[in-house]
């Protein structure tokens, strides 16, 4: 990115508006400060009308007219979804359900990730862009494909079940050392050849657990494997092209760890539920998680609704200020760009009740008001471009934790992603910023490593946690931490990665037997710390830890539900075998904080408002409907319902 | 119908029983009063038990023994539910789920609408059976198929999918038509000829809007086909014959305006639960709508239930009185004859738990003495055959705006039917009688037209509803009315109809912006009519209205929830942007009748009481389960629990 | 069983670990008392890698090793799982769901039970290992499959359609015979031959009943018949071999009564949720059912948990004290061997969660000690082994029943084995102890016979339980008995087997209408006995019974709730038309114990503490968290929470 401007502007799909109307589009967008354009997303019907046949005219004149009106555009591959004459001439290339009904066209996305058809149609397309608008000078960035995996994750068709075993012979090279994984020697699983392999569709009962997970991870890799295609395509063209394609925040079917070293630019699509009083928490940690993918660098934000959305089953609007504020909170978050989908609201498709930058009502209207004024707004804040945001406590993230413990015949239900919102927001409500970080990072820079659910490590992992403790900084360990290896076997010996494990030696404890509680059961905790756990107790046996909290009843009363432990080395190990409540997560946070030496941007917690430094300018925010009065690292701030401002390094100045 | 006597009776199943029983029967029935039998709706595996080998002699003599009895006979086509055999041979007949399973022989009505079949054994036995019995003294009527799509409503076959095609091109003539109705712009779906186009079964996410309502409509024009082609059959044997088919009350999947042109008397089933103490809203709503679908002809209630049916989760019985009370509501809304499923209580099959005019327990038992007391009862109300139920407010009904609001992807999911029993109880509460008429109907004789969930309007239909006021009387129109034209495209600049459009003219509003509210929150509205609103609040900007009550909180504070507008031409317009609470309700439909000049039959709300009148004598009924004592017109009326009667013109005669 | 020392142990599954391991199984099993292990159950894959490829090897070694260490062995014949070879050679013996869905390999038990192929493989293997293992010492059981259609106890496929056209065509007889049974002139069902006859797969709305328990009787016996073919086989190599499989409590998908007279020792495998408080009530009844399936013969624990399972959302795990109580009672109870699964708990695997004898933390753990303790226990109650449990009141249990009330179009839908537990829970918190019936059973060895919800009676059972009072004992009949024929076909005249049947001579009553209650309301009961009832109502025509509780408001308001009769012969017949809550049970319990003079051990209800008599000494278990002490026979005895204890004839002694 060149521009000292930061982008601002939004998906954009001229070829469902008359040709008058695109002029009118320039230059509205222009009195609305927009900089930037995403064009072609879902055009490849219309560039490739029947197969072999290309309509390029029309396109090449919206990038034309943008460039003249001083717009950039962000191009797009068009492969995101196919027309329908692929699915005529290759019904094959459908995705398949779990119960092996073929979806059908109609909606988008309708490919199967490992359909070779697909495959060969969308980079001979790929490559006809490519030759023709690599070197326009309007285009600044490819965007490959679009929300990759976001309808059809996985599809258990032929062609993938035969790619799938392509994978598993490259990860295990013989079957034997796919049984011994999979512990095959289980309910007669033993396969004879890779030809037995199937992929884990519709079974009697749960299925393999590492089957199930080597499907997830081998239906991310077939996603990231057609992302990676397109891009060499416009690499043999362009060596120097730029590319991006959007994540989706914490999504489930994609390990973005592995994504994002594909990237050149980190974008995200975000779209937080304005009827859900919590979900700056979320749109708070995607924004770090996206900063983290990117080990620190800008990144961009490529979606956001001006207001409501149509997928929902109830779709709330944005409050007035609302969209400043989410677009502000990715700036201070580490985004260099805020873009829409999409520009013009469509009045026909399935999103015609999703808002745009131009709605149904027309420019004379609340919103478009709003897109003004926050385009006006963003021209202010160039200064923060390329400016990173300090962190130095960090907490550990990580895919396959989140297959393993949202499988079923699992000790109890759990929710990974809520886990991950639920610890990030004790800090988050301390006004205190976190980075997220793999599980076998280098954690080096950071003074406090938290790890909730981090259920699956392998024995680099454990050591790396260990670590963090041995080199005298503090680390958190959740329940469930450390159970399981990268082949989802139980660690023996007490878990946290086994008899004797760094991770035990660390935290001085071991774990002995698991105690879900069921569904709105709380467990009262006493002691140094008292307070109320939910979800999880386990009997955890302390081998050099202090009992910080007791389970108070039940079948774990008496027996540790936090523990800390002054370590070899002058790091502090805490072990926290419950899921605390909110005001016993935020006394634990405190402890957490004055153990690592650091310091809250807010004295208490402040639930709704967050804050964070960037480039040497605090953000602070208000995600409530009140007029709220705030001290912030010593600096009182008022702020407005769903307001937030920038301070200088003095104070005030937005 | 020739005859004076009020029809009674039901589906009489012979077929079922030994050949000694059918002489009890017609016995029983002559005591209770029975004059009408419907005969043969399950028979067709009895008449041809082969393909092509008939056997008619039992059915002589079914008819026979009937007419000897004084027993009319309303023939059924027989074509209901095809024998095994049909599917044995030709298992491509069978129905397709959206999710691509071909359903099973076991049930009833196993067939694909478009399977050709299906039709084409069905219609040589129709013409088997008109050329044997359309002469027959006994048949007065004949019964075309049953239930049109009552389980099977829609196909997704391949032969679905070819007709369909069939219908499309029909409607659009050219594939770029068809791209521009369904927007195909949008998400790549432009399709390059016809032979792309396929039915709407299950997809990646939500499917193109216009694909779905064509594929809806679709589905009703292959149901009434069906219908057509039977009743071409009987006529080209007897050009005389009276045909109907029964049609469901307020049904989902077959727009019963288009029905009604086809059928020589408007016939019903009506199963109101008793467990509901309000399914006497949704009785009185359909006993009206039949009688409106025939242009205010007298209806054939064709099935009803002495007391429980078989297929609710929990079925309960009817009170002692509740199957006169639902007798009587009837035939003061319009009906001519009452008829029940069924006479004689079956011993096996699916429906063996569903009551009967003679139960398991034989003739000496609660609900068989009620039958009789029913049968002499009706014999006196002769002389309201053929006379009408005067009404001077309609409410606006239409199947496109049902399937519209109750896509995904609309603002929020709505029930269409459960609104339009929420509207019209505002009058049924005060008395009022009410007929339905579609959107682009001539209401001129009326002087309130009320419009809940118009949500579908063509052009004609927007011009229409201006009309109401400036011709000077008064329409009502509720939220979400006129924002999508009949190819479900958004009308832009404020919807209502568009910018500019008669019905903005008529009403004096915009509206900018939509902001359903979350399931169970209240809206306040304040003003000069205050209240609460739920379901769904708007921005509505006045453009002449004057603002009667105004949402007090959350995003649209200080905005019109309801307005009106003294219109040129002498008429008046209202706007309600919200789903009022019951109270508001009544308030509401209080200032309608008066601006209409209107004079209700209750002085104010009376919860489970109705009236209306039919040929000069005043219907009064008591849905409740406690005594009660109410004035109506005037008259203070005494009712017993689920009591009924009728007055006469002076006072109460029965 | 030989033995005087009741068995102890469990699954022993060698092949999931090292060879070393298997040496420090034998020791740690001797020293917990562990006297015998199950092997085999999931070794198919790992007996023969390939078809026709055997290693038995490895299966030498675990038996021999075993055998030096003094363990006997119940051989699994391995069929319960089939290798994945199977369904890549033969995927047509993969299961079908009702829905059309192929299941996949993956889990277990993925075969259709009429799988041709499935029972060829299964055979072959069966008589390889009973040539092979026969005559080995330490083999003293055969462990026949496992869990017979506990994950897939039907299948839609073509197999079992051609098996299920053979199976009605043997009870028929003749296609006549079938339309008469199935009562296919209801919705013209009717059947030209065998051949157009299919599995009740998916269908357009509630199929035929008769269809549907016909298939349910089909499954059972399809199931059965695979156990029976592979006892054949070891029979035929070994005449004098003992055989069993291990039942699931009250399982609905098969008839315990037909496959008890099948094996040799009854066995089953219980798991009672730890966090469900009433489960020790499930549990008493299914070790009562147990030993009333094998004529009061001792029957064996196959499988319990020794803490948490895996397979619930929740997995709770089992209290300090909680897995000795569940096995106590289990002896008491009638069992004289108690087995777990499984020994060594698995680090991979669908169950790698699932508690066992040797837990993930090893030895040194809370659960082994308690494995260790138990084990010691069990060898002091050598004196209970073969003794019976005498019981002189029945509950009579009917798989036509259970089938038949849970069926789709039904009055309410009503949950049968929840209501056998609910009625058999009034005779356990009174300490009495019940034997359970089928309904045309011999019951002359019974004071008081109870009927809840027997539905399904042909004649014979009718006059059984009519002959009931005639001989002087007592009948409690309960809502919805002897309503329908084996055929499913209803009974006419006033229900209760029908018009002037025994069974309405013996209480006295007639059944006029049904009138179930929605879920959550309750209806007075008044009179002699007044109380609550829930569920259920009927109007009920006393012809000689006396009206013992009358229902006091709504449809049935005044007719009879509870009647009672002393009838000609001396013996009093009792019906019951509602289903009483707790209080109101308890009262009925205690009338009908003192109308068959039988003496309760508790003088009145004791919730969660149960006693029943074995061999002369009587078992008393505490089943809540809390100290008790109760008086139990004149008695007065302490117990710990979870606690259990047998006392002899002269008190304590444990």
């Amino acid at each position: 990115m060149t521009s000292q401007v930061i982008r601002y502007g939004g998906d954009y799909n001229p070829e469902q508006w008359p040709r008058e109307v695109w002029d009118e589009d320039v230059t509205l967008m222009q009195r609305a400060g927009v900089t930037t354009a995403t064009v072609g997303v879902f055009s490849w019907a219309k560039l490739e009308p029947s197969p072999g046949e290309y309509d390029f005219a029309w396109l090449d004149e919206v990038l034309d007219t943008l460039h003249t009106g001083g717009i950039e555009v962000i191009l797009a591959t068009a492969t995101a979804s196919p027309p329908p004459w692929l699915a005529h001439r290759h019904p094959e290339s459908l995705p398949v359900t779990i119960d092996g009904v073929r979806l059908a066209v109609g909606s988008r996305q309708q490919y199967s990730p490992s359909s070779s058809a697909y495959r060969e149609h969308a980079l001979r397309l790929v490559r006809k862009m490519a030759e023709r608008y690599a070197r326009h000078p309007a285009v600044t960035l490819w965007h490959i494909g679009n929300e990759y995996g976001c309808h059809v994750p996985r599809s258990y068709d032929e062609e993938s079940a035969a790619a799938f075993r392509v994978w598993l012979e490259k990860r295990y090279g013989t079957i034997d050392e796919l049984n011994r994984a999979w512990g095959t020697a289980f309910w007669s699983q033993r396969y004879g050849s890779f030809e037995e392999v199937g992929v884990p569709s519709r079974m009697p009962t749960d299925g393999n657990a590492t089957q199930a997970i080597d499907f997830d991870r081998f239906s991310s890799d077939a996603l990231l494997e057609l992302y990676r295609a397109e891009r060499e395509v416009i690499r043999s063209v362009d060596p120097d092209a730029v590319a991006t394609t959007n994540f989706m925040g914490l999504f489930r079917h994609a390990d973005y760890w592995a994504w994002a070293r594909e990237v050149d630019v980190i974008s995200d699509d975000l779209y937080p539920d304005p009827a859900d009083s919590r979900s700056h928490i979320l749109a708070a940690a995607t924004r770090d998680l996206m900063r983290s993918l990117g080990g620190g660098r800008p990144w961009l934000l490529m979606e956001q609704a001006t207001s409501a959305v149509n997928w929902r089953p109830i779709n709330v609007p944005k409050h007035r200020g609302q969209n400043r504020l989410h677009s502000l909170q990715c700036v201070a978050r580490g985004a260099d760009g805020i873009l829409h989908f999409q520009w013009r609201q469509s009045v026909a498709g399935t999103e015609k009740f999703h808002s745009a930058m131009v709605p149904h009502a027309g420019p004379d209207s609340r919103i478009h008001r709003e897109v003004r004024a926050l385009g006006a707004e963003l021209k202010d804040l160039g200064d923060l471009i390329g400016q990173p945001v300090p962190a130095v406590v960090a907490i550990v993230l990580d895919w396959d934790s989140w297959r393993a413990v949202e499988q079923p015949s699992t000790p109890r239900q759990l929710t990974y992603d809520q886990t991950i919102y639920a610890w990030y927001e004790g800090f988050l409500r301390r006004g205190v910023a976190v980075d997220f970080v793999a599980p076998g990072a280098d954690t080096s820079g950071y003074r406090l490593v938290v790890a909730p659910l981090a259920n699956v490590l392998n024995d680099a992992a454990v050591s790396r946690l260990g670590e963090v403790v041995t080199r005298g900084d503090v680390l958190v360990a959740g329940y469930q931490s450390g159970v399981l290896d990268e082949d989802l076997h139980a660690r023996l010996g007490g878990y946290l990665g086994g008899a004797g494990s760094a991770l035990q030696r660390a935290l001085g404890v071991r774990v002995e037997e698991f105690a879900p509680l069921p569904d709105g059961v709380t467990t009262a905790l006493t002691g140094d710390l008292a307070g109320q756990g939910t979800v999880w107790q386990e009997i955890v046996i302390p081998v050099g830890a202090q009992v910080v909290s007791a389970f108070s009843d039940g079948f774990t009363a008496g027996h540790p539900a936090v523990t800390r432990q002054d370590a070899t080395g002058g790091g502090v190990g805490w072990y926290v075998a419950t899921e605390p409540d909110t005001d016993t997560r935020d006394a634990l946070v405190d402890r957490w904080l004055t153990d690592a030496g650091v310091e809250a941007a807010f004295a208490s917690a402040e639930p709704g408002i967050e804050t964070v430094v960037r480039g040497g300018r605090r953000f602070v925010g208000n995600h409530t409907p009140e007029h709220r009065v705030v001290t912030v690292a010593g600096t009182s701030v008022e702020l407005e319902p769903y307001g937030a401002l920038f301070l200088s390094a003095e104070g005030a100045d937005r």
